[in-house]
């Protein structure tokens, strides 16, 4: 372990995120995360003032890691040279990774947070609101290059990749199979893909 | 006030229900929704037998409604001839009634029952799988009817409904931005729109 603790952070850290992703922020709490993470309150509070200070560094560190999944997934597609094949490839990367994601969270940090009035428009909710316009922008982009000109609102049809994944996590939730996370960025996928196609016919 | 007490017992259920879905379920106490119903104890616990059972009641009171308000999108188009013509009708009525839903709700209490692993599962998750599947269903048919015959997994084309209706509501708690509703159906609108067009002209 790092003299600074920082293994001990980390640890803290993915122990409260399952918790608060598993059963929602209110219903977790401090006793709850240092007993799953096999820490002490001493080692709780040398790192994390409050509970409200670890809900912050959690959100900090998951939308970080939202925007460097966004950010892989242009990497694997920058090489393609068509515009719509680039989206589509795109989409095809999040599709075929959708099962591991629902092997390892059974739900979004984003989900549990927003649920709860006490954090929405606190500044624990800000690192959401950069992870969203990161997507929006990334996916609006490579839209419009599908799309070439258009009438439609590329923002808005942007913004459904991230509503995608969100509702996708209700819905595998609300069913129990997630199996929903995949079809439901392979819908997107299709939908994506008639809208491009159309718009090139036109 | 009917001498059963009914008003009351709805009266809680509408207090309950802005409770949960602004702050969590978890967030919530027994004594909140009395006081902000103008409700007592002994009022309460004649109408509710625990916290537990008023998520019960409030969960199916709230997929029955969801349900109905499914069997209006259906009942205004059912005079629609054309296949295509309804599926686009039916999305621009929900559409239409987007900004009206949003001023009278900040988000779904779908998600915030779903957030707690101590609901998912129960028997008070049950009505919402009732309601996710009355939606696959009618959403199936109106594209069934537009599709024609078709390769495509339409039953996960027609759960994208749900999946936009849940996690636009998260997009607009993330941005707060209400009017995310009505551009994320009206997304949902031209890509089914793009859908049935490119499936004619094969």
């Amino acid at each position: 372990m790092p003299r600074d603790g920082s293994a001990t952070r980390i640890r803290i850290l993915d122990a409260a995120e399952r918790l608060v992703i598993d059963s929602g922020y209110a219903a977790t709490s401090i006793d709850q995360v240092i007993a799953a993470a096999g820490s002490s309150k001493g080692s709780f509070f040398h790192h994390f003032s409050s509970k409200a200070d670890l809900a912050e560094q959690l959100v900090r560190r998951y939308a970080e890691a939202d925007v460097g999944v966004l950010q892989e997934g242009l990497d694997v597609v920058a090489g393609i040279d068509d515009p719509r094949a680039r989206l589509l490839a795109f989409m095809a990367h999040f599709e075929d990774h959708a099962d591991e994601v629902m092997g390892s969270q059974s739900s979004c940090l984003y989900v549990a947070v927003l649920t709860e009035r006490q954090l929405v428009g606190s500044d624990t909710a800000v690192p959401i609101l950069g992870a969203v316009r990161a997507w929006r922008q990334a996916v609006a982009d490579l839209l419009r290059g599908a799309l070439g000109d258009s009438d439609h609102d590329v923002d808005a049809l942007a913004d459904h990749l991230f509503v995608t994944f969100e509702g996708a996590f209700i819905l595998c939730r609300a069913t129990g199979d997630p199996g929903h996370m995949r079809r439901q960025l392979s819908a997107v996928r299709v939908l994506y893909e008639a809208l491009t196609s159309q718009s090139r016919s036109e």
